[in-house]
């Protein structure tokens, strides 16, 4: 049975604007945000057989709708005529699921970079990212992770898009930062971005943020219109708005919400670190806590 | 005195297609290459003064005629109206010049990154690559080069032009690969691509190679077109064709010249280096001889 891992790096979007297409290739977002470290290892096994069979697991535990990486498959599956094989796939994630982090993005990202190669297809990176693309789009679980996390960076993204339609920038930022983030829960990516007064309230928010950023390419305007961004779309829980709050009053501005999730996200640093995560166990101890890098490299083959 | 290092990998070109356009941005090539880990170390300083000078060192010995540099360096001074600055470069190159390793790209870029750290012009990574491609294409000493140097890798220019307006894609390797290079001399780079006749043969011969590299995304199908470029185009120096011949004809069919220069390479599995060191050394020893790493991280500071 062959065997491939893949790492694709989490991803944190500080704002966005939701921009609509009928060819999903070029649906996605506008926006900017930063890869961090800590991430999704994906390992994949193929095996040709008479019988098919499908499995997928997100960190050791079997799971019956892991409805982005199922849609991967089938696109590799539906290339070869639904050829038997038996899979298996694990996703050992080391962030909270489902709090902003991308964890959808980065394994339809891990699976379609391990299909190819067990599979044989002889793809591209772009064509391997347009496909875990087109898994996230149509299954409302992200807008930009995908093309942030295969290049890594902190990236803007200037235009909407999979690699290879979407238009993809990135800001230069002094070594020895460090991302802190913090994690309180879920919020449902799909129940913000497939409504419509949503929608029409985070495009308000996040028109011309793009623009201004471009003006000032540094992870402090980066991190300064994240936070317009998170206030104006009316986006930020209560709980994660009292963490920021104490942050930006004690100096550390270069925090803001994680969109989307009940997260915050600070860049800072290194020295910092303690001093930011005891502001933040002022006000709550319950979440997760993650200290990473910024990650350079983007989705990768790991054997 | 202000200080900033930036490393740009070298660039090796396989095959290409020349892609006028009237906008220098969009101007550039259509092809595929590979980036490496000997590059160009580019130490700038700069320092405010009341009178301007401006001193660029390759290898440091002091150079008048570097005009692809120069060209940048006049980019930012314009930007900030002429203001007086005491601008010191030196481009330390771990290759031999104008043999097809994209020194003036290299170059290029390294003065872009770093004048834009050190006169804060607060430019994103797509708009210090658009520089350095200005400077190169305005100045035929290149066309694929800077774009491919920010990025790195085994990269496919599906479409022509700089960072931000060309479409680069690029192809997945086994790691354990060397490239080893051999370089006689220079080709003049202006004379080629300057030149309607040869500009015809490399057109014709460029045709198609990227749709067909596409089809079989590999560093074999890589090195079988850039033969096949290079044999139809007629190009191939003939002390370069002689080496060539004999490593095709003992299996190293990954080889092929470097657009532009009297220089080959030969993608290889690391065991095979010392055979395939003979086999050039049997036909030739007084060119450079470099044994390299395909370079994954693109044009970065080294501070």
């Amino acid at each position: 049975m062959d065997k491939v891992r893949v790492f694709v790096p989490a991803h944190l979007t500080g704002f966005f604007e939701i921009c609509n297409n009928s060819k999903l290739l070029s649906m996605g977002s506008r926006g900017a945000g930063v890869s961090i470290t800590n991430g999704v290892l994906t390992e994949i096994m193929v095996e040709k057989s008479v019988n098919s069979s499908i499995e997928i697991s997100i960190n050791d535990e079997k799971r019956e709708n892991a409805k982005v990486s199922q849609f991967v498959v089938n696109e590799y599956l539906r290339e070869i005529n639904n050829d038997n094989f038996i899979i298996k796939i694990n996703h050992t994630i080391e962030f909270p699921i489902g709090n902003g982090f991308g964890a959808s993005g980065g394994g339809a990202l891990g699976v379609s970079y391990g299909l190819n190669i067990l599979m044989n297809r002889k793809k591209t990176r772009n064509e391997c990212a347009q496909i875990a693309h087109k898994a996230e789009v149509s299954n409302q679980t992200g807008l930009g992770d995908v093309i942030s996390q295969t290049y890594g960076g902190v990236e803007i993204r200037l235009e909407p898009g999979a690699p290879g339609y979407g238009i993809l920038d990135q800001i230069f930022y002094p070594s020895n930062l460090k991302v802190i983030c913090y994690s309180l829960g879920k919020i449902d990516t799909d129940s913000i971005i497939g409504n419509e007064s949503h929608k029409r309230i985070i495009n308000k928010a996040g028109r011309n943020m793009v623009k201004r950023l471009l003006q000032d390419p540094s992870i402090s305007n980066l991190m300064k219109l994240s936070y317009e961004f998170a206030r104006n779309s009316n986006l930020i829980p209560d709980e994660i708005q009292e963490i920021l709050s104490s942050l930006h009053e004690k100096g550390y501005t270069d925090s803001s919400m994680i969109m989307l999730g009940k997260s915050l996200f600070c860049i800072s640093d290194e020295s910092n670190i303690s001093e930011i995560k005891d502001i933040i166990h002022d006000y709550s101890s319950n979440g997760v806590l993650i200290v990473a890098d910024i990650d350079n490299l983007g989705a990768r083959v790991v054997n």
